[in-house]
């Protein structure tokens, strides 16, 4: 597989693919071989079939032609691709509201994202604990990341210190950052950081409104 | 405009071409014409140009042969057709952190999703305010969603009692509902429902953490 060579935008489609492909599979006996053609997955996913196969050669000599792609090998070929076959260690920036209940989202155990910690300035809130996570002094993080090898920061603290808390993740030598903060954050350009947008879920529902 | 005969799959693709029209509108000088080509949108969406020249189709005769689409008015009617060029009234069911967290969420109301009331259970939590917005109790939801004609039902209940609440928003005259509840839900087929999973945020980084 040449993984350097893959650009985001594939990135971001093998993700769709992935997804929708896991949906389907959780319907199918995984007893019985089954298979699954490119028009299958663009009938499913949106995307173009040319395209779909143009994506998935970068798995190799993969699919058969006029059979199509094995659907439980290529998802578990995805989720190796995307690095969802292994756990993170992931902590939360900010004991608020939203980080108390991301800290309580089931989805991101059972896909393996695994909580180590919870980070927050406000002594009224350090030392406790939300369910079985402890939330420490944020002055603590950068050791905590260190010493737990931590691979993604999950930052929800106010926008005045987002990039203030950031930049600490980074020092502690977090590579990835989920930002729920409404603000534009400046990393090392070998930092990746995804800005979640919660709008965006609305937008397919209000097509059907209008 | 052929309304009705957008198939589901190219409302993704436009709300794809809105949310990256946007980000790059904000960099625009608005006083000065700007086009863009169907390969340029390419390459900014990652979706196939011919799929975007056939999608813009549904606008009919917009774009100009060798100069693109005018950026502006481009964005515009993609807001129009999907309904984001107007107000939504929403409820949320459900007052626990996330429910807090999403009513305090500044991203919607900028978006033109206007929160009306949030609705709990808990009696210890009605009457309460968050923010300016009341609590009220979940029996009044019906009442209340007919009264302020409201049109979106966020539904961040526990998982056992959310079919009920969907229901209940169903009966009071929702039309679509954005389900944070790690739940199936449902619901008579003229009724939209988007079922949010945060865990894809993770995505986009674990491929490059791999």
């Amino acid at each position: 597989m040449k993984r350097k060579n893959i650009p985001s935008v594939t990135i971001n489609r093998l993700s769709i693919y992935h997804r929708c492909l896991e949906k389907l599979i959780e319907n199918v006996d995984k007893r019985k071989p089954k298979y699954i053609s490119s028009s299958e997955i663009a009938e499913i996913t949106g995307i173009n079939p040319a395209q779909v196969r143009k994506d998935l050669a970068y798995f190799g000599e993969f699919g058969k032609r006029g059979i199509g792609y094995p659907l439980i090998d290529l998802v578990r070929e995805l989720k190796k691709i995307l690095g969802l076959d292994k756990k993170w260690s992931v902590i939360v920036a900010g004991a608020g509201n939203l980080g108390k209940a991301l800290v309580k989202y089931k989805g991101f155990h059972k896909k393996g994202f695994v909580i180590k910690g919870i980070f927050d300035n406000n002594l009224s809130k350090i030392g406790k604990k939300l369910g079985h996570i402890f939330i420490y002094d944020i002055k603590e993080m950068e050791k905590f990341i260190q010493a737990e090898n931590v691979n993604i920061g999950i930052l929800v603290v106010p926008a005045d210190s987002a990039q203030e808390v950031a930049d600490k993740m980074v020092t502690g030598g977090i590579k990835a950052i989920l930002n729920f903060a409404p603000i534009h954050i400046v990393l090392p350009p070998e930092i990746k950081i995804h800005n979640v947008d919660l709008s965006i879920e609305f937008e397919g529902l209000t097509y059907y409104l209008s």
